[in-house]
C-alpha cells in the first residue's frame, strides 16, 4: 500500500535524531530528525510552568540548534492539537520561518493562534491527511496514521528514511469506542511492523499504568447518569482543546433535553472554531449563549467551563470563588471537573473543590466518580505498540524521566529492541548509521521562559533572585553621595514582604544608624560598585545577628 | 467496665466543640471541648506550608480563643505523637501554660521537642495508659483506646461529659496485623456505642477511598522482596516519625543479614529515643553508624532517610543531587521511597524520583510497588466506625473540606446520625444541650504563619508582597531631598528579579528619566508619603505603558 521510498545509500546515510522537548519533562514536546541535508521537526509545544517558576507565564523549547540550521528545515509536522504539541508555534514560528503540516483540527486550532499575533499572521500551514505520503527533501517521507486520543485528528507519523522506518507515534491510546469513530490504524502499523522498523518513539506519559485506559464511552456513560440525576444545573469544567469531551458532552445534554452554554474565552473561540470545521455536531438549538442559559430552568442547562486544573483566573476558579460574571451557584447545581490534576496542580484544584462545595454544589471528581478517562495508553496498550512494531531501536518519548525508564523496562520485560533501546532526555543526540546507534552528543535544549512580553533566559539569574525576594522579602538601603565621593548620611531603608508592619520601624531605624556608622564619611574612590557592596555586607550582617533574617539586600548610592 | 459518670445536671449542661485546626484542610489538628467551666483540647499540630506561602517555614493554630480563657483549660490531652498532632505544642506552650497528656510513645517524643527550647524546656507532660479514665474538671472524664496507624502507642479518646460520652477517633485505621500487634480496641468502642454515644469525630483523610485500608503487613512483604532481590543497598526514605514503618525495615533488614544506618538529624533523633524507650527492637549489632556503612559489602546494607516528600534540605534529596556527605550512589543501589506525596509535594518527589534514576539507581515508589501503606482509615472501615458507635452526633475531622463532606455522605448513607451531621470547619463551634445541636459561632482561627523566629499574622501583607516580589521582582526608585523640601535630581533606581541583566540599563535609565521629569523640583511640604505615592505612581505609568511590566515598587526619599 505504501509506495517504496526512493532511499539514497543506506550505508553512507546518517540519522540524527534531536529530542527538543517532552522528554524527561510533561510538556513542550519537539523532535527533530536530521538526515543529510534535510531536517524535519515534530510538533513544536509550550509547557505550563509550576509553582516554582514565579511570574513566568509560559514555557517554550530552546530552537537554536534549529535556527542555526533554518535552511535544512523541511517543515514543522504536527501530531495533534494540543497546546504541548503546537503551542509554541507562534513563538517558534518568527525565528524558525519553515511551513507547519497538521492534521485538519490542528491545523483550525493552529490557524486561529496565528492569526492572533501580527508576526505570524501570514505563516504557511498546511492541513495534511492521513495515509498520504509527503516527501520532505531527499530524505524523508511522511506518512501520517490515526491514533487515538482525546482530540479529533490525533495521529501518529511514520518518517521512511534512507536508513529505514521511524514511527513517533504522537500521544494515543488504544480505544476501540472513540468518540469521533476513528479508531487507532493498526493495520498500518502491523504493516509497517512486517516490513521492518527502524526506530519506534513511542508515548510514555501513562507508563507506570498498569492494564488498559479505559474507553472514553466510559466518561459518556458517567455524563448521562450525572445529567440525569441532576435535579439542577450541570457545569462541567474540562480543558478548552478536549474536543471529544465537548462533544461527548454536546450529545449527553441532548439527550436529557439540557441546552448547552459555554463559558470561557479560549473555551468558546475552540468550539466555534471546531463547529465550523463539523468536528463539533449539536442540533440546532442545542448551543445557546451563555446569558441566555437563565431563561431555562435549571434542568435544561448545562454550562461547561475551563478551570480544570484550579487556575487563578479560570472561569471554574471565579465561580468557585463566587467572583464570575457569568454564572452564579445555587444549592442543586451539579459540578463535574472532568480531568486529573497535571502535577503541581493538586492542590489548587483541592481547593477549588473545595470552595464549590462551601457554595452547595454537589460537586463530581475523579476521586469519587468516573468523570474523566486519561488521554494515553497504559502499559498493555504500549506492550501492543512494542509487539506490532518490534523497531530495531526504541527510544520513549513524552514523560518525566521515571515515565521513560518505565517505559524501558517494559521493552526490555518483552525483549523488545534489547540492545537498543535509548533512554535519551532534551538535547541528548542520538546517531543512527548501518553499524548501529549511539548518542554522540548533547546540545543546550532548556527551557526557554516566557514572562508576559519578556524571554526569560535559561541560565539567567531573574527566577533565582526572584525565589530569594518571595522567601525573605527585600530590604532597600539608600546612602547619598557628596561632590568628592563621600558616603554620607542619614541613611534611609525600606523594605516589602520583610518583617510585619508594626515591627517594621524598629528593625529598620536599627539597620539605618548601623549602616550610617560603618559607611558614612567613607571616600568612596569612584567605585560606586565595592561601595554598594560594602552597604550590602554591613546591612547583611546587621540583619543576620539581630533578627536572624536573610532578605534581599538592595543598595543605592545617590548623587547628592 | 466503665465506671459511670458524675455528672452534672444534663439538663442544664451546655458541651461546646470548637474546632481550631484540621477541618476544611491536611494537618495542625486541634479541637477544644468546651463544659460549665472546663476546657480540655484534643491536639496540638503543626501543618507544613505550601508553595504559595513563600517563606513560611512552619503553620501552627491559632489559640487566642483558649489563651483568653486559658484558666478554665484543664490539658492538652495528646492522641499519637506525629507533628500534625504534637508539633505545635514548643510554640503553644508558652502561651497557654497547660499540663499536656500523651500516650507513653507520644509523651517521649514531645519531651525531647520542648528539651530543645528554654521557653519551654520545663512544662509538664503526663503519659497516660489506654483504659485508665482521667478526670479533667467537674465536666469531663477521658479514657484513652488503642486505635491502629502507622505509629505505635497511637490512640482516640473517650470523653465523658454531663450530656453525654464524645468519642474522638483521633487518625486511625483497622489494622488486623499491625507491625506493634496492638490492634483497634474494637470492643470498648462496641461497649461505649451499646450504652449510646452523644459524638463521634472521626478520622476523614481517607473518606473519598471506597474499600478498605491494606494492613501494615503488605508493607513488610513488600520490604522483604526488595532485600531480597537488591544486589546492592537498600536506602529508603519515609518519615522519621513512621516508627512502625523503621521497625518493620529494621526486620526485614535482620532477616537478609543486613546492616541499618540512619541517615537525617530528625530520623537519628527518633530512632533513638524510640529504642530507649523500647519501641524499636533491633538485635545487637544491626544498627550501625552511617559512616561504618561503607565498610560493608553493599548488600548487607540498608540506609534509612528522610525526603520521601523531596523536601529541597532533606538527606534523600541531596543524595539525588549528589550533594550529601554521607552517601554517594553507585549502580546497584535500590531507593525505596516508602510514602505517598502530600499533596503539593507531587513534583518534588518527581524530581526527586527522577533525579536518583539518573543518577543510576533502581528506584520504587508507590506508583509502580507496593512500598506504602497509608495509616487511615478507607470508606469500609469509616462505616464500620460509624455503625458500631451510632453516636446521635457525627462530627467529620481531619480533612480538606471535601474530605469532611464525603464521610459526612457516608453517614448518610448508613443512616447515623440522619439529624446530626455537621460538617465544620475550623472555628466553627457547635454548641449541644439536651434540646439539639447547632452551630452557634464562628472564632477566628486562621493560620499562624512561622518565617524563622517570626509570627506572620493571618492578615499579614507581608505573604501578598512576597507574591508580589516573586511574581515581578522590584525597582526602586531613589530621590533626593534638599533642605527646603524640595525633591531633587539626579533620581537613582536598581532592581532585583525585573529583567533580564542586559536589559536592565536601559529600561531603568527610561524610568529614573521619567521619574525626574515628573517630581523633580516637587515640593513636598513636609509629606514624605505623599511624595513616595506620586513617585510610585509615575514609574508605575511608564514601565506598564513601555515594558508592559508590574514590578513591586520602592520609592525611597533621601535627605540631603
Amino acid at each position: 500500500m505504501v509506495s517504496s521510498f526512493p532511499t539514497n545509500d543506506a550505508a553512507g546515510a546518517t540519522l540524527r535524531l534531536v529530542p527538543l522537548g517532552g522528554l524527561g519533562e510533561i510538556g513542550k514536546n519537539m523532535m527533530a530528525l536530521e538526515c543529510g541535508e534535510d531536517i524535519i521537526v515534530i510538533d513544536c509545544g509550550i509547557q505550563f510552568p509550576s509553582e516554582d517558576m514565579p511570574g513566568v507565564d509560559l514555557i517554550i523549547p530552546d530552537v537554536s540548534y534549529l535556527v542555526a540550521r533554518s535552511h535544512r528545515v523541511r517543515g514543522i509536522l504536527i501530531t495533534h492539537g494540543h497546546e504541548d504539541h503546537i503551542g509554541a508555534l507562534p513563538w517558534v514560528l518568527p525565528d524558525l520561518e519553515v511551513p507547519v503540516y497538521a492534521p485538519r483540527l490542528a491545523h483550525g486550532l493552529i490557524q486561529v493562534k496565528l492569526r492572533e499575533r501580527r508576526r505570524t499572521r501570514d505563516m504557511a500551514v498546511h492541513a495534511i491527511e492521513p495515509e498520504e505520503p509527503m516527501d520532505f527533501g531527499e530524505n524523508f517521507r511522511a506518512t501520517w496514521f490515526r491514533v487515538c486520543h482525546s482530540i479529533p485528528d490525533a495521529m501518529g507519523i511514520c518518517v521512511e528514511t534512507p536508513l529505514g522506518t521511524i514511527i513517533h507515534t504522537g500521544d494515543f491510546k488504544i480505544d476501540h469506542t472513540p468518540v469521533d469513530g476513528h479508531t487507532i490504524d493498526l493495520p498500518a502499523l502491523a504493516g509497517r511492523g512486517a516490513d521492518g522498523v527502524l526506530l519506534l518513539c513511542s508515548d510514555s506519559t501513562y507508563a507506570e499504568l498498569p492494564g488498559y485506559t479505559p474507553s472514553e464511552q466510559v466518561m459518556g456513560s458517567a455524563l448521562d447518569r450525572a445529567m440525569a440525576d441532576a435535579s439542577g444545573r450541570v457545569i462541567i469544567a474540562t480543558f478548552a482543546s478536549l474536543i471529544s469531551r465537548i462533544q461527548q458532552v454536546i450529545t449527553a445534554a441532548e439527550k436529557h433535553g439540557r441546552k448547552v452554554a459555554f463559558v470561557g474565552r479560549s473555551m468558546v473561540a475552540n468550539v466555534n472554531m471546531a463547529t465550523e470545521m463539523d468536528y463539533l455536531n449539536a442540533r440546532p438549538g442545542t448551543i445557546i449563549p451563555v446569558r441566555e442559559a437563565d431563561n431555562w430552568p435549571p434542568n435544561r442547562v448545562v454550562l461547561m467551563t475551563t478551570g480544570s486544573q484550579g487556575e487563578p483566573t479560570s472561569a471554574l476558579v471565579r465561580i468557585a470563588n463566587g467572583e464570575s460574571r457569568d454564572v452564579e451557584l445555587v444549592e442543586g447545581d451539579t459540578v463535574i471537573i472532568s480531568a486529573t490534576p497535571i502535577p503541581g496542580n493538586e492542590r489548587a484544584v483541592s481547593q477549588t473543590i473545595d470552595n464549590l462545595l462551601r457554595q452547595g454544589a454537589n460537586v463530581l471528581y475523579d476521586r469519587i466518580a468516573p468523570v474523566h478517562v486519561h488521554g494515553h495508553a497504559s502499559q498493555e496498550e504500549l506492550k501492543l505498540m512494542l509487539n506490532i512494531t518490534r523497531p530495531r531501536y526504541f527510544v520513549p518519548v513524552h514523560g518525566e524521566y521515571r515515565h521513560l525508564r518505565a517505559h524501558a523496562q517494559l521493552a526490555w520485560d518483552l525483549d523488545v529492541a534489547p540492545d537498543g533501546i535509548f533512554v535519551l532526555e532534551d538535547g541528548d543526540i542520538l546517531e543512527i548509521n548501518s553499524e548501529g546507534a549511539s548518542v554522540v552528543d548533547s546540545i543546550p535544549a532548556g527551557p526557554i521562559y516566557l514572562d508576559g512580553p519578556t524571554v526569560i533566559d535559561t541560565d539567567s539569574d531573574i527566577l533565582r533572585e526572584r525565589r530569594s525576594l518571595a522567601r525573605d522579602g527585600v530590604v532597600v538601603v539608600c546612602a547619598g553621595l557628596d561632590g568628592d565621593g563621600n558616603i554620607l548620611g542619614p541613611v534611609q531603608v525600606a523594605a516589602s514582604g520583610f518583617v510585619e508592619q508594626h515591627d517594621l520601624p524598629e528593625a529598620l531605624r536599627g539597620l539605618a544608624e548601623a549602616v550610617e556608622i560603618e559607611v558614612a564619611g567613607l571616600l568612596m574612590e569612584n567605585n560606586r560598585e565595592s561601595a554598594q557592596a560594602k552597604i550590602r555586607k554591613v546591612a547583611r550582617q546587621f540583619l543576620r545577628s539581630n533578627l536572624n533574617k536573610r532578605p534581599m539586600i538592595i543598595p543605592v548610592i545617590l548623587d547628592t
